[in-house]
């Protein structure tokens, strides 16, 4: 029997529509976080300058988060998230384990250049209290451990020369990370054109002799 | 005519004597600070920590330094000095630009591991009032602009493969900076070790094929 058509709700009914809009709204105040986090520092930073930044209340902020710790945490989260999800792409466009790690890497470069890259990078986890830190712990330690794994995979299937997995991946998240410190958004290079240059030393440098 | 003896001050006469002393404190009092910050972080370390620390009064530490952020100042120059100390040694050694590049690589990933490469990575310039964060700028960039010239002379030499410099010296330096956020005093890696490890893939990636 056919469903009732009234059983699945619109893609845009009142309710499903608000989610979305208070999910984007919530978005925007993490986004205009991680501007301010980046202009200023996060001590610097106070919710009442964000509220004026976003020409809202401060009443406004707090419906979307509980407090700038949390505001912080999303923007780790996010950083790291966008990462993350270079693993997936790896994964679907395949190659050997050396092609998947500069899948990753692209990824992980490309991202590192937005704003929620640069939170992940130059802020400070010690102004998260501890589950918050733990948590973004983790997720860093997934990238450092799927890095880890790719370069091993790579050793195995001969598309990567002998070496410290550790050490190499420790190398690699150094020098993408590092885009955080002197990417600025106005640079003559693209993204895709810095990640590009960036990971050629590591194609070169990882590739069997 | 032979000088009187009286002329040439003693070596340990009793104002080198002090003076020596001076410094030595002083640079005890700058230590102390750098583990400090490591620990605590910069906003959360007071002069009271300091002085209970190192077991002094609060106006001894204002005998050697004239507030928080001049400690923080000498942490940050004592960093970049000890990477620039880097290319007098690659001049002494000598070799070809990679060689040399490699020299100073090396001095470089030694001096991230210790207690001051670490603050000159880790800490943030923005503590810093507007001169002295200049003048840290400026000896940073004498490091960026050294690599860059050091890669150049490869290209020209030979010794390094055809590149872009600018973005080469920032992924070296990215690597070797990184070696503060990951590293450990108690890692099972010597620095040493830790320095030819990451240096591989640069050595390998540089060289021409």
């Amino acid at each position: 029997m056919k469903p009732s058509p009234r059983s699945t709700p619109l893609p845009w009914s009142g309710a499903d529509l608000r989610s979305r809009e208070r999910d984007w709204k919530r978005n925007a105040v993490i986004l205009a976080a991680a501007r301010a986090f980046a202009t200023r520092g996060y001590h610097n930073t106070s919710l009442d300058d964000l509220a004026a930044a976003l020409n809202v209340t401060k009443p406004t902020i707090y419906s979307y988060v509980d407090s700038k710790e949390e505001l912080l945490f999303e923007c780790f989260k996010q950083g790291v998230d966008q990462i993350l999800a270079g693993f997936s792409e790896a994964e679907t466009r395949g190659g050997n384990a050396r092609e998947r790690l500069m899948t990753v890497a692209r990824h992980y470069a490309i991202a590192v250049t937005g704003d929620f890259g640069w939170c992940m990078v130059r802020l400070e986890e010690e102004n998260l209290e501890k589950t918050m830190s733990a948590k973004i712990k983790t997720l860093k330690s997934d990238v450092d451990q799927g890095l880890r794994k790719l370069i091993r995979q790579g050793v195995a299937d001969g598309s990567i020369r002998s070496c410290d997995a550790k050490m190499t991946a420790f190398t690699l998240a150094g020098a993408l990370n590092w885009i955080a410190h002197w990417h600025r958004a106005n640079d003559a290079l693209s993204p895709e054109e810095i990640a590009t240059r960036v990971l050629e030393i590591f194609e070169l440098g990882l590739a069997p002799r």
